[in-house]
């Protein structure tokens, strides 16, 4: 994955990825403009295995993350200097995800990111649909579904790691990895919507994957659940 | 802020604001590139005012919002109708945020966005740097550091809405709405970056401003916090 050489910066040819164009408009009277990208809908799939109690991720070189690594100064040639830096710090840690490029239904589109990025087999009804939002209001807008899906290590039926050129690594980390992975003083290689969907876990689902015990008061019967620190 | 017609598409001009180009590199030995974009990095800022127990939220005219909420095949004529698609779909809701386009501890920066955007005159040393990572992984990936603010209503001096050409307007939620808000099914009108500073308010702030009262349990001498469900 870190093997990464000769990075050169050409100008954009008509490309399929990145479509860029200038949407004019008048607010209260007054003409504007603003540059905007042709971007895909998509998913993205928190994967929580339940036998071993970790959140799965997946790990790749991101050009984007890399790029904007180097220093200005060091970009002005055109050509980066892969000595000075490493491919190392263009790996990203991110959930799966995909984007939507097919007439499927989001559910089913998630279901296979599942299991060509991460391994897991998972039934389309396992998807839990939590929400969607914009994945930018800069100069990108589309719609992002976010998923919750709790898979289990019977589950895992393939390794992983993408599709036709895809060079992803699967790993995990466990609850309190998590929790000290976003409260890093940064920079976290990670985008927002991963650390959105980490804070979502920690939040509303953390507490019943961590060991934990029912005290009861003698005196007033009140039962409280008393989560351990380290599991 | 909702006024807006003659909305239409035209090629990218060279844009200051969008500077897509081509990043070439070798990767396991295979030739391979990405496209990307040139942007500036950024701070957001969550803002609290503690003497009304709100958050301070940014509202305004999201270009990017707007023609993604615009179907396919009502964008091929490059003509938006805006009778069909008025310009409430484009409002996004967002903390207060800046690019980095000055000399200037990014501190400053932020300093410089709670007042300009939300009004707010803070002093440097209450801005709490919390982390920042990456903007994003596909075709951006500039730094955004994230900071807490705790304000207050005398510190309100003047009536924000941006500089310049901005049409921006203020508006405050209380916990419990900030709850129901990241807990709608969405589309929630938000960038990711946004969802995650709610979260981890929520997660890690939000229970010192909830109404609390404790109570010891006259057997065990244990001290519970109970907080109230609605304040």
């Amino acid at each position: 994955m870190e093997d990464v050489k000769d990075v050169f910066v050409s100008p954009l040819p008509d490309s399929p990825y990145v479509k860029p164009f200038r949407l004019n408009f008048t607010q209260n009277g007054k003409e504007k403009n603003w540059d905007l990208l042709e971007v895909h809908d998509s998913v993205a799939i928190v994967v929580f295995n339940v036998t071993r109690k970790v959140m799965v991720f997946v790990k790749q070189f991101r050009p984007a993350i890399y790029y904007n690594a180097v220093a200005p100064e060091d970009r002005k040639s055109g050509t980066i200097d892969t000595q000075k830096y490493p491919a190392s710090l263009g790996i990203a840690l991110e959930m799966c995800a995909g984007i939507v490029d097919k007439n499927l239904p989001v559910e089913n589109i998630a279901k296979e990111e599942v299991l060509e990025e991460c391994g897991y087999d998972v039934p389309v009804k396992s998807l839990e649909r939590i929400t969607s939002y914009r994945s930018g209001v800069g100069v990108q807008g589309a719609l992002q579904t976010f998923f919750y899906c709790e898979v289990t290590d019977d589950m895992k039926t393939e390794s992983g790691g993408g599709v036709e050129d895809e060079i992803i690594d699967v790993v995990e980390m466990t609850i309190p990895e998590i929790e000290k992975y976003v409260s890093s003083p940064g920079p976290i290689p990670s985008p927002p919507s991963c650390l959105f969907a980490l804070m979502w876990f920690l939040h509303y689902k953390a507490d019943k994957y961590r060991k934990s015990y029912e005290r009861t008061c003698r005196e007033c019967k009140e039962v409280e659940k008393v989560f351990e620190k380290n599991i």
